[in-house]
């Protein structure tokens, strides 16, 4: 494994985590809060670090699928770990498992969270805790690779292990573009969202943190209710853009190049829209009865849906109280998930499109089993390996979901709050129900479904294999063979240069 | 399709029925019971219309896939119709949804019950009940391949439709000989049992019906108590015997013909007896302290795992008042089930075992892109067509599951009773929790969810796409067409003849 080019790269996201502290920093000055100085320290630290790391720059710059997804892995576990320390320090959040929690559940944009009291924070760690959305919402490595040039067309490789989706289009030629015009897409959106929250009368520092939360599809608010207290007007809003943050970005790509035709022809988007409607009119059904106005009862249908669907997780209701059919349309939702290509988490709506159309295509098989189906999204037959690996990643997925479901029984809570524990982080969307419904938190947990669970959203936001990759034995092995191969290396040189 | 041989081949299945209910018609004359007319009506009805519907022979006896699977489902669809008949003659049982729900639950060999107070049923109703398991365990129709001619190598199509399992081996080359080996060792296993019954002072009656619930590993009881207040000898003899019908039969037919070896290589048998272990051991270190001796708890555990895993759905305790850990062992276990090629349900061991490889051959294949490995089981690399199979499977069964939860949450119960209520019929077990709990039954439940689990029952027993084939409308205007064609030729050949 080309270690020297992980190293290299870690260290260098750890410089761009000490740029990203800035934001809450400056939050800090501008409310007078002594938490600032936290920041300043982790900022510091972050950029020795990362300066250290950074000093030698790696001889070979070619690196493949392994290095890609270990990269990743540990880009996001080093980003977490230090994102973590500002709240420690302060003493928000004094224990590392919580505080670490609380960070990862912030990047990799789940929004639960282990604190009961929200609104007791700063506004310099409430400024952090959004801000962390919106960075792991279109992930860093994809601004990584927009602003630093590596050579190699083998950077595909970063982008492919960290962008959600069954298979990674680049819009243009080179990654470097592609990457950039993502992120001018996320920016103009969240510019776009912040301006009409502001219209609508929300305070500047809630629309900001709103903001962010939304466009990452997170879910950290800033108040203890959630989304719960803002206007009709603010909360349609969040819905709408939550919607918009979930969808495919070639989707705008597309509409930005004014290839209509091609935007609306992609069949993720069209599902995904029809997902939403249907879902929202049989809530809407069941619960508008209870509700004074049939606006009220759209709105607080289409926000739940829109919220659990892109996997953001704002609540403007306790949904946990509804019937039975509502909660079961929720939760699959969180198994569905956003569109590829979006910020948004869960199996995503393109995987279940693929495994619908191979249901369809077996069924018609036992009809007529000499006819040869292939199974076309967009118009286009489906590359087998596409077809293979989705059903891999499904098997997978149903693999960890079970193995984390066992380990958080140990606690003996009841199985739906283990079950839809285990649902909303690893879907990343942040509330469950029962013990860790929209009016809980996590804090009732103990540390070892902590941990699990953190792993869980990591892993969610990941894809799977990433992670695990990183804990895959034979990885570590091979990197202790290579590092002993250096080190013989070296003596021989030695011993040539001292002959 | 050739909708002649479908007919005679149902006819054929209607004519055994009626041979088959000559047991509950001799246990009622025993008991002197008047329910034993209705057994009388309902068998002369079955033998008249058998004996119409196989007078003219088709002419072309060789079908395909497609005619299996139509006539597999249509068998189990007539069958159970009639079955439920006596159940509504007698008055035991008036509603029609009742009665075919019991009956299917019967011959699917799922067990659960809508009767709130078993005891109250006549011998003769009782015996039928549980002698449908038996009936339903090896299939009806892999007992005809047993005893009727028919033509033409073509018959696999028929078994591969009925039997459990990824892929169906022939024990010997001919299909005949395989079904009667197949029957042989279910017989042979049901005389052992229900000697040990009775060396165990198990009452007669007891044992017949006890075993006929074991061997099919169905799981309806005779007494309101389930297993519960059976001796711990018999308990045991029960427990072992519902692992042993877990058991691929493959396994004993090696056994029988000396072949040890190859009967201990049996992966898939060695994974069933491992998941068993390792299940009765957690279950055993949580619930042991609340029970009087180790013994006891050893069972209630073991009884427990192996009647869920196998599907059968006896239970001598109450285990939805367990913990969440047991719990969740159980549910897991409901989805695992007993191996292909048994009595069992669920997903198969097989079918896990194929997809947990996967999963470490996709794992492996981020490390080393290059390295083309192969599945393996049972030493021999998997064929690719099992493999997609497979995994199809899967993923069919979880959009049936999908579906089947959201109809059944009409009701409104709660999430744990709705998932559990899908997950007892679809994998043909019995008991789930909540409301379907052990200590309760399916009366509860509306007529529309009774269909629905009707519905789930079959389709779990027919391993799902006889079932899914059976509803696709492709199939039906297929048929129409030619029916069509029929009628335009004989109309042809009349006008010939008349000129």
């Amino acid at each position: 494994m080309n270690t020297s080019i992980v190293r290299f790269i870690l260290g260098y996201v750890l410089k761009i985590e000490a740029v990203l502290l800035i934001p809450p920093i400056i939050t800090g000055l501008i409310y007078g809060e002594k938490q600032a100085i936290s920041y300043v320290i982790v900022a510091l630290v972050c950029a020795g670090l990362g300066f250290l790391m950074t000093i030698k720059k790696p001889e070979d710059t070619v690196f493949y699928l392994k290095e890609g997804c270990v990269t990743t892995a540990l880009s996001w576990i080093f980003m977490s770990f230090f994102g973590a320390l500002p709240f420690m320090l302060t003493g928000e959040i004094p224990h590392f498992v919580d505080a670490f929690f609380e960070t990862v559940s912030g990047f990799t944009t789940t929004g639960a969270s282990i604190l009961e009291d929200v609104e007791r924070l700063s506004h310099t760690s409430l400024l952090w805790r959004s801000f962390t959305h919106w960075i792991g919402g279109m992930g860093v490595l994809v601004f990584l690779l927009a602003i630093i040039p590596l050579t190699g067309g083998s950077n595909i490789n970063l982008m492919k292990a960290e962008s959600p989706g069954p298979s990674v289009g680049k819009l243009v030629p080179k990654i470097k573009s592609t990457a950039q015009i993502l992120y001018l897409i996320y920016i103009g959106l969240c510019i776009l969202e912040f301006i009409l929250l502001i219209i609508g009368k929300m305070p500047i520092f809630h629309a900001i943190c709103m903001t962010f939360g939304t466009a990452g599809t997170g879910g950290f608010g800033i108040l203890n209710s959630s989304a719960a207290d803002y206007t009709a007007y603010q909360q349609w809003v969040i819905a709408v853009f939550m919607l918009l943050f979930g969808i495919n970005f070639n989707f705008y790509y597309f509409f930005l190049h004014k290839k209509w035709k091609k935007a609306i022809a992609i069949e993720e988007v069209r599902w995904y829209i029809a997902i939403i409607l249907a879902s929202t009119a049989i809530i809407f059904f069941n619960i508008h009865n209870a509700l004074p106005t049939v606006e009220e009862g759209i709105r607080q249908s289409f926000f739940q849906v829109c919220s659990i669907i892109t996997t953001s997780g704002f609540s403007t209701v306790n949904f946990d109280m509804w019937n039975t059919m509502p909660k079961l349309i929720l939760v699959t939702l969180m198994f569905i998930g956003a569109c590829a290509g979006s910020t948004g988490g869960g199996l995503k709506v393109s995987r279940i499109i693929i495994l619908v159309k191979t249901f369809v295509k077996e069924a018609s098989g036992y009809l007529h089993p000499k006819s040869i189906k292939k199974i076309k999204v967009d118009g286009e037959s489906l590359d087998h390996d596409v077809l293979r690996s989705t059903n891999v990643y499904f098997i997978t997925y149903v693999m960890i979901y079970i193995i984390s479901m066992f380990l958080v029984s140990f606690e003996d809570k009841d199985l739906i709050t283990t079950f839809t524990s285990v649902a909303a982080t690893l879907n990343n969307i942040g509330p469950g129900l029962g013990l860790v419904g929209p009016a809980q938190n996590f804090n009732i947990m103990s540390n070892l479904s902590k941990v699990v669970l953190t792993f869980d959203m990591l892993i969610g936001r990941l894809e799977l294999f990433p992670m695990i990759i990183l804990f895959h034995p034979v990885l570590w092995k091979e990197a202790l063979i290579a590092k002993e191969h250096q080190h013989k290396w070296k003596k021989m040189q030695k011993k040539a240069c001292g002959k």
